[in-house]
Parts: structure tokens; C-alpha cells; sequence
């Protein structure tokens, strides 16, 4: 199937709710409401104190694995409960296309990897996906509906930032370079312009690491954000770093800014970015990720103990977590200093084709995603 | 835009979970569950016998209206709750594409139009839409997600028809065959086949009937679903009358089987699937419906003061529904006699250019949808 517009390789084709306004933060009798602009919706019910917290998404596919692709696309969707600190998801929706430029031999190997992919993710989230909706479509489309209902505690309004804080994040930077470095590798003109900075067996290896993190789910974190008193978070998608920075800080009640100091980043994204004429904008924070971290205010004391227990095997199975930057006074803006300190993330080997499940070799070239 | 695949004109191209696989009926603990299959899903809450109920659609614009399309995507996607006896939504999301085949102009004067369309039937419907996603893609996409926090008495378990129940209807048929009768005016082989059974001021009446019936809510037949008693129910869309009535027979608790009887369609559609050599199988209730109408089992002697509170301007705004059936003893399956009575429905007159906002004068051809 052809691709979808621009190879920005991230989630970067959507013009969803998050561009078109920013959030309005109402207090209604019943409580917090949380209208478009931010990561979900909240809704006060007519039970109880109970709302109801949801969130769609749907993109198109950027990795060939169409098992990890299911993945990604069910971790993008929960990512945004988890940037409301929601630890638990009541049911997920699949929202779903198949290309009509797929034969049926292509989909029936492709479709049912891709569903495998989702409906495991949301297993391992502690879910499940009880309905959706398929169509064909020129493009694949991949996505789905989160929802969950809360009790006032189970969730942190992103809205309490107070100077002094400091910015926590828990995925490194660059999935978009990353994957598109992976696809120029079969385009000349384009691995010329980065093979000087970068051999095809790390290009390789930085794409395994870009998917393994973006299939993994933001749980941890969110259940870390309770446990050390997070004021605000979000996750980081389409916008890049800054672009959600800057959502966030929009969000607050009180007159703060964000200065991120720190970059953590794919080993050698930085390089690649760098050669080819700051590529997508990532040491400027603009280049958009997929299924990103968490980025987290969290009180200074506490930071460091987060990061601890997310690296920690036992809490967060090994995953990391970075301080990048400080929350200090300010009229709700976010910045990257002059010299940002980038934090070269390595890959963790090639680890990714005993994933299991992931059926990595076993997916025939004629029927990859992109 | 060029348009989706096939002239189906109806969500027929949708191979959503109602295809995949039927539903199955869990009884837990905490409550009914209603998975993959039946018309929206059912959750069981960790909130005091609270189930979240919820349903997703989304196709591609079927008329050319597209303030009138937003209203009939919403319709649609809340029709699956009405199936149900929900009377409330608390909340929905849009799910939009834009054509990346429409220049800007198009796009600005289009998709507000859409989502105006959207979100007035949101509001009639007594909720909001307070989130979604939007993407870029070859063919526009339009519909969202419905969902509610249910107490138990708010749904209706599509279970448990009788023998001796009636089925009734609550919409006319015929929604595929009039928009697509409406194309067929600009395609002379195909106009060549069927203008012998009716005149073009028809068909456009037709059209106009059909929009305003895909537009019109089921919510009054969901609120008159507990008044009168009903024993199961379901929506008309996709499968066609005959489809959702086997869907909905295999389903069912007790060892039944619907026979309809009565064929309610849009006045002179039946002579054009006639004289187009059985067009899209109306007769054989195969033809696709858009936001058709519910098919409801009732106890034989509250149908009749159903239909009657139905055509009251108090209750039920003038609409309109029809017996269209009877349940009897047999083994889950649905059937239409083999000379249903056709019940021609006259069109309401072109009143829908005075629809409030419907912009239908003000839409410029260029923006057309289909």
C-alpha cells in the first residue's frame, strides 16, 4: 500500500482535537471536566462522583512488524489515560482499516498479526477490546477507544505545576528518525546524505529499540505518578517534546514555565538529525514521536526516587526515566535551553525478534506495512 | 474525492465486529456482559452495579450534504445505544478524515459543515462531543464513539424475545436504493433502467426522505422500549432488515424465530429495485440501510400503543413505525414471508432546506461530498 502524506514516520498526519484548541478546564458541580485539547476527557457522571475518562487514536502504520504495529497503536491509545495517572482501562474499542490494495492472502496474514498485536497490549494493560469497527480504506488505519471509570483519586488532573518542580521523562526522544532512518536505508540519495555518521547495523538496531519503546506501555509511570505526587503530565506524541511542553504548561493554574535542559535520545538519532540538516527539527524538540513517554511535574525531592523505582526491575521492569528540566516562574510557555545537554540513549541489543509473539521473521517482505 | 469501494450508497462497506463473529451473552458476577457482536458493548464497573456501555461506527459520506452527513454519522453512532433502551449518552468522541484530495478551500467550507452537522445531533441527543481525532486520507471519514455509564435498569438485554411477541419497525427501508437513485440522475445507463417507474422530481424527493430519515434519532423508540415493555431489540444498518433480524434471533434466550411480514420502504423504492432486476435485494431485505430504524420485539398487545405514541407530534415528533412481524416458536433464524406486503411510505415533502442550519441551499457543488 502507498504511504500516507510526508515520511515524518510519526504520528505527525494527525490534526486531532490536540491542534485545533486548547483545552478549557471547567469545574462543574460534579467535578473536574477536561474538554478537548488535553490527553483524554473527563466526564462527571450522574453516578456517585464517578467520571468517565476517554481517549481515541488512530494513525497509520510506520513500522513493518504488523504485530509490534498492533502494539504501538494500543499503547499510543492507553498512553493517554496514563498521562492522567489512570492505571486501569474498563474497555478498549478497535478502530481499524484494511487497505484496499491488499490481496486476501495479504490481509489474512496481516490483519489478524495487527489485531494479535493490539489485543495483546491490552492484556498486558489489564484490558480488554470488546467491540470496533473495520473498514476498507486505500491506507491501513490502526487506532483505538480507551475508556475507563474513575473515582476522583484514580486520576491527576495536569494542571497543578508549581515552580520548583522539575520535568521527568520516561521514554528517550527520536522514534521518528529512527524509523525514517530505517527506510533510507533501501533510498540512496537519502543514506548518503547519514551513512557517514551511522553504519545499517545500528540504524538497525535504533529501529528495534524505537519499536520496543514505543509497544511499551506508559503503566508504570502512571502508577509512579500517585506514588510521588505528580502535578501534571502528558504524554509526548505528534508535537514532539517541545509541542506538548508547551500543551501542558498551557494547562496550569498557576503562572509557571517549563525549561527542559536535557534530551535523552535514541543512541545516534542526535547524529543522524545533525547530518541531514537537523532533520525534523529533534534537538529543537520538534520532531514527533510515537507512543512517547510520559513527560511528568513532579516535586524536586521526589524526582529522583521516580526514576529510580522506574529502572528498578522489580516496579518497572528495567524501563528508564530522565530528569529533563525545571518548572520555574513564569506565563504557561516552554523552552529548550541554547545547549541542551543530549543524553545518548543505548540500544538495548537486538532483543526484539525472541519477543514473543512478535512474529518478526516469520512476516514475509510482500506483506510489511510500510 | 473518488468515492469508496463499490455504489453500495450504505455502510456496506463496513466489515466491522458484527460480521466477525456473533455475540456472545456472559452472565458475571457484577452483571450482563455483552462482547463483540451485538450493537454496542457492555461492561461490567467496580462501581456499584454500574456497567459502561459503549459503540463505535464510522464510514464514508453517502450524501452530498455535508452538514446533513454530520448529523447522520451521529445518529448512527448513537443508534446503537438506542438498540439497547439507553435513552442517555454521556459522552462522545468524532472521528474524522480529510481528503487529501480537497484543496483548503474545500476543507474549510466542508469539514466545519460536518462536525456542525455532528455535533447539533449531539446535542439534540441531550450530549457533547468532547474529543476524537482527526487524520488526513484519501477518502473523508466521518462517525465516533459513543458511551455511557448505565444502572442496570437503563438497558435492555436484546434477549429475550417470546413466542407471541410482534416485531416492529421504526424506520421505512429503502435508504440504499434512494441515494443511490439520486447518483443515477447524472449516469444515463443507469438513470436509462428505471426512469420508467419514476420521475427525477421524485427521486429527489426520495433522497430528501431518506436523508431525513437517516438523520432522525432513535432515542424516542429507545425511551418508548421501556414504556411498552420490549423484549429485545436491534438497529438496521449494514445487513440489511434481513441481516440485523438473524443477528438479533441468535441472540435470543428462548427457542424462537421472527417472520416478517410487512415491508415499510420508502414510496416508489421498491419499483426501482423492481425494475433495476432486484436491486440490491430490498425486497429480500438484504439492502444495506443507514441509520435505519430499531426492529424491536414487543408483546403483542403493547405494539400497537407503541406505533401510536410513536406517530403522536407529543411523544414522538410525528414519527413513524409499522408491525412489521410476529415471533414464533423455532431455532434462531429470521425470515420474510415469500409476499410481504409492501407498505409504500410517502415522502414528507421537501422540507429539508428549512431544516434549521441545514445549509443545504448554501453548500456549493464543489464541496459535495459524494
Amino acid at each position: 500500500p502507498d504511504r500516507p502524506p510526508g515520511e515524518d514516520g510519526g504520528s505527525g498526519t494527525g490534526v486531532g482535537d490536540e491542534t485545533a484548541e486548547f483545552g478549557q478546564l471547567v469545574s462543574v458541580a460534579q467535578g473536574p471536566r477536561l474538554g478537548i485539547g488535553m490527553d483524554s476527557c473527563v466526564i462527571p457522571l450522574r453516578h456517585g462522583g464517578l467520571s468517565l475518562v476517554q481517549t481515541t487514536d488512530f494513525f497509520y502504520p510506520l513500522v513493518e512488524d504488523p504485530y509490534m504495529m498492533g502494539r504501538i497503536a494500543c499503547a499510543n491509545v492507553l498512553s493517554d489515560l496514563y498521562a492522567m495517572g489512570i492505571t486501569e482501562c474498563d474497555n478498549m474499542l478497535m478502530l481499524l482499516s484494511i487497505s484496499q490494495k491488499m490481496n486476501e492472502k495479504e490481509r489474512d496474514q496481516v490483519m489478524p498479526l495487527m489485531m494479535k498485536g493490539f489485543r495483546d497490549a491490552a492484556e498486558e494493560a489489564g484490558t480488554s477490546v470488546t467491540g470496533g469497527q473495520t473498514v476498507i480504506n486505500p491506507w491501513i488505519i490502526v487506532g483505538g477507544v480507551a475508556s475507563v471509570v474513575c473515582q476522583p483519586n484514580d486520576f491527576i488532573m495536569p494542571d497543578s505545576a508549581i515552580p520548583g518542580d522539575v520535568l521527568v521523562l520516561t521514554k528517550p526522544l527520536g522514534t521518528q528518525v529512527a524509523v525514517n532512518a530505517h527506510q533510507w536505508l533501501d533510498i540512496p540519495e537519502k543514506w548518503n546524505k547519514i551513512k557517514l555518521v551511522i553504519s545499517r547495523e545500528e540504524v538497525e538496531q535504533a529501529y528495534q529499540e524505537a519499536m520496543l519503546n514505543m509497544a511499551t506501555l506508559n503503566r508504570t509511570a502512571a502508577a509512579l505518578m500517585h506514588k510521588f505526587n505528580a502535578h501534571a503530565a502528558t504524554d509526548v506524541t505528534g508535537f514532539g517534546i517541545i509541542g506538548h511542553a508547551q500543551n501542558l504548561s498551557q494547562q496550569q493554574k498557576n503562572d509557571v514555565a517549563f525549561v527542559i535542559h536535557n534530551l535523552p535520545i535514541i543512541s545516534k538519532m542526535a547524529a543522524i538529525s545533525k547530518a541531514g540538516g537537523n532533520l525534523f527539527g529533534l534537538l529543537q524538540g520538534t520532531s514527533s514521536e510515537t507512543s512517547g513517554g510520559l513527560l511528568i511535574c513532579l516535586p524536586r525531592e521526589q524526582a529522583a526516587r521516580f526514576c529510580a523505582e522506574m529502572k528498578s526491575s522489580r516496579v518497572g521492569d528495567g524501563q528508564q526515566a530522565w530528569i529533563i528540566g525545571i518548572v520555574e516562574k513564569g506565563n504557561r510557555c516552554a523552552r529548550i535551553i541554547d545547549k541542551p545537554r543530549i543524553i545518548e540513549v543505548p540500544y538495548r541489543g537486538s532483543v526484539v525478534s525472541a519477543q514473543e509473539g512478535s512474529n518478526n521473521n516469520a512476516s514475509p517482505p510482500e506483506v510489511q506495512l510500510t
